[in-house]
């Protein structure tokens, strides 16, 4: 067995990063090896090309910064997601190859099949096993985004508005769609804790059915809390 | 008219830069509009990618360094390139797309048909109208090279072979062969006078051809100088 590729997609302020973060933990506690990693930005190397891009901000043409996400993929997956799940780990990753349809697909307009090809070219091939997407209406994903942006004294609001948003979101939905036994959509508009339930009652029985989890195995894992 | 794009290429160490240098300034005196640049680096972003390279040495997946240069290419494109062939300057690039197809297809040995299909993407098919290709041996290029990077106090024939230096030339020769109409293959043996001179021969018939340089047109263009 050769790992599982877990996928947490949404819009901003749609509360993925701190849900991955609950599910990691939980599943830790279970005795899971779970491995947490984040497109883009996964890799070191991902780090120095999203602080290029944020550098000269506003001179980047959009394919070019489509590339760079490209650059970024490629490198995040055969340095760190193919690796670890060759090791057998739980790899959960903070947006993915979903987040590109999304975001330039739809978001800044590039068509369909140059945005698959790209894909395909940086990902060659890696689909994740599990994708959790985030479902929440913009108007509330940025009553938290507002609040986080507060706290760092900007406002991204003013460059990137509300219609962008709607497109993206709606590109995610499409998404899920097309691929509903991959794709879960998740109402994320209770309170973390609420949200963290819904995303039990998917993760775990899809662990189970993979025999990563079940009665024999947790009686075993819990072994050592006790 | 929409311009000219004329690309030099090569190893290095076979002086391309410098007659890039050199043709400029003859082609200015004579009156015309040159923009001089370079991939990879021609703008500010490629910098700053090229930066990012050079940061995780080592660590880069030659997928994704392959494609940091066609994020780097796109953007060169886009914001340099054709707005520059549009004001119909004459733009000359130290390196363009052959260089992919040298170095990271013959040179890293990935398949012809993603390097065309990445360079395609990146370029959207803007092919120079002449490429001057230097040709020099591996031996005679290192000692060039050797010069230049005894005075940078670094060695990096340590890093990269001559193994792989002379794959990448015979890329080079190969694409020659097969694009003999837009590629002109320069003995690059000789001193920096007298290959300039040999890129004069093509040159300057090859602008004339295209009536951007002529006895009527330089007869003009020298009067302010007189």
């Amino acid at each position: 067995m050769a790992g599982v590729f877990i996928t947490f997609e949404g819009i901003d302020g749609c509360g993925k990063s701190t849900q991955l973060r609950l599910l990691a933990s939980e599943l830790r506690v279970r005795g899971l090896d779970v491995l947490t990693t984040r497109e883009p930005g996964g890799t070191t190397l991902g780090q120095k090309l999203r602080a290029a891009l944020l550098d000269v901000q506003g001179q980047v043409d959009p394919l070019a910064e489509l590339l760079v996400f490209a650059a970024d993929r490629a490198q995040h997956v055969r340095t760190v997601l193919r690796p670890s799940l060759a090791e057998n780990k739980i790899v959960m990753s903070d947006r993915y190859a979903d987040a590109t349809v999304a975001y330039q697909g739809s978001g800044r307009g590039f068509k369909p099949e140059l945005i698959s090809e790209i894909v395909q070219l940086a990902t060659e091939g890696l689909t994740p096993d599990l994708t959790l997407l985030f479902n929440l209406s913009v108007a509330d994903s940025t009553v938290r985004t507002r609040r986080r942006v507060a706290a760092k004294n900007t406002d991204r609001l003013d460059s990137e508005n509300v219609e962008f948003h709607e497109r993206v979101r709606q590109a995610y939905l499409e998404i899920a769609q097309t691929d509903p036994k991959r794709v879960q959509v998740i109402d994320a508009r209770g309170s973390a804790q609420e949200t963290h339930a819904l995303v039990m009652d998917i993760v775990i029985p899809f662990l189970e059915e993979r025999g990563l989890l079940g009665e024999e195995r947790r009686a075993r894992t819990r072994v050592p809390r006790t």
